[in-house]
């Protein structure tokens, strides 16, 4: 018989009965283990092709019989660094694009928070104090970029549209883009042409070598200074440095970090106290939405049923391009 | 000549173009003061029969000649308090209905920040910690209740369904709405029946004899102890020491108030500190949106159009009712 080993913490009744009915009729059987159980999962995965989890030293100790890793996150970089990770190297990877929707939720939150100030009506609450009559703009009639047109680009986009954005710029390595949601579609490397016009700039992109610091110094030079930057994505895509001191110095309107580097963020770091900048601890992907959950399973099950029947994988990631 | 008189602060030249442009071929000559020109203001209004402002000692200056006051706001209470505001008893009053967009974009953002638990993120922020755990919920799949169906209910809605809300009821007072995107429409009488499977209430009254307190301390008791509670409308709707014990005690999730009372809220007053409450002081619809503005003056002219041509004007308020 086929084997599959599931290590995972979120799935419900519900979830596990969706799994075991896509396993038998596609001639596999199931085995399922909380992260508490870690060495029996460990003993199954030895007679397991498929293994559905998120974490490394699991997949690290798998055989070279393993045939199919998938992730349950959507960040796969660490899997993709290291070579001898898997002990079989044709070992397929595939990561789950179920966090759209809860992340372009956090980034509309955290867009409207920017543009109504709130921050600086945070503090003036915080101070029992009066005042409201700072300018504020609206998502309605505003012009949005937004780096990386994935999941979380698609799902931000159709939530900007419906609430009566002007004008949506997709970048994405390919300049192209799966769904028609944008009001033009150009490749990263048309990013130094596009900041100057940016107002409000949406980072969703994967960490590889060519994210790293995608946002330097020189192109946070280059935004508006109304302008405000969200990331979402990977820390790793901003240059921290330049980008705080573009806060305090005014020079931009507003940040929202989700994400940054390093994560933790140690309790020293000058992110903390910059000026009109929203930071989160990484929440905006995180699992407690039932939502995700739910859409989690479904991807692993229509990614079984590809498997079985010997079709590529929907959520199959390059380890060599790193997403 | 018929005059207009016009005392407002906002107004851009292109503005004053449009509202000149509308006057010329209705046959009035508008007269155009800031807010520091009240006597100027004053002394012109006596040969009006239209005043475009919002100043109730400007309207208590007004000759029994004026026949038409357009305020430029949406809460018109105040002047349907005081019969003897009117020197013509027979005045019409209008209001503008133009912050339904601006009002809307606040509400998803406040009720963004209480489904994702940004209260609590950003004290964990402010306390410099790491800690990602805590359930959140969304708008999509999410049910929401609205009580006033006004222009604010309409955008609040239609931005609900564009995020993928479940399910939306619209109570207001007729039992009837105007727009078709609600799930299901109720008279604001069976809000008893409607709270408790309430889990999301956005407050969007004007403020009336009978919407005072509307949301009372038996009511606040029938909402599950899980829901969210977002008023935008009139701080008179909220009966607040109940809402405060409720939200203390944890009896509800949370709430985000815009509007309170009195305002400014004093000092020592015990919603600054109540638990899980996002309080900000009256700024959902504010008049610094350009697009709020534009449409303050659209809505303007096309009654001064309806006006002139002896036509019903669409922001009519029937002052008994007070709305």
């Amino acid at each position: 018989m086929r084997n599959i080993c599931i290590y995972q913490e979120f799935l419900t009744d519900t979830h596990k009965q969706r799994i075991r009915e896509t396993a038998e009729s596609t001639g596999f059987i199931p085995h399922f283990f909380t992260l508490d159980q870690f060495e029996e999962a460990r003993a199954c995965l030895q007679d397991c092709e498929v293994l559905y989890a998120h974490d490394m030293n699991l997949l690290r100790a798998a055989p070279a019989s393993l045939k199919w890793y998938c992730c349950s996150y959507a960040g796969v970089d660490p899997y993709c660094k290291d070579p001898g990770l898997f002990a079989n190297p044709d070992c397929m990877l595939t990561n789950s694009n179920c966090y759209g929707v809860t992340i372009a939720e956090h980034v509309v939150m955290v867009l409207l928070m920017l543009l109504r100030r709130m921050p600086e009506y945070e503090e003036t609450v915080r101070r029992r104090s009066w005042s409201n009559q700072l300018p504020i703009r609206s998502i309605r009639d505003n012009a949005f970029t937004i780096l990386g047109l994935g999941n979380i680009g698609f799902h931000v986009a159709e939530r900007l549209r419906g609430m009566g954005a002007a004008h949506i710029t997709g970048l994405s390595r390919s300049g192209k883009a799966r769904e028609p949601v944008y009001d033009e579609v150009l490749p990263i490397s048309s990013l130094d042409e596009v900041l100057p016009r940016t107002k409000n700039l949406i980072m969703a992109l994967p960490a590889t070598a060519e994210t790293y610091h995608i946002l330097n110094r020189d192109r946070i030079s280059l935004l508006p200074s109304d302008s405000c930057v969200v990331n979402v994505g990977r820390g790793t895509a901003i240059e921290q440095e330049p980008l705080i001191e573009a806060l305090n110095s005014g020079r931009l309107a507003g940040a929202a970090l989700d994400v940054m580097d390093p994560e933790p963020l140690p309790p020293d770091h000058p992110l903390w106290s910059a000026r009109n900048l929203i930071l989160t601890p990484h929440v905006s992907g995180n699992m407690t939405l039932g939502y995700t959950c739910d859409r989690n399973v479904d991807l692993f099950c229509e990614d079984l049923r590809n498997y079985a029947g010997g079709k590529p994988l929907n959520g199959l990631v390059d380890r060599t391009r790193g997403y």
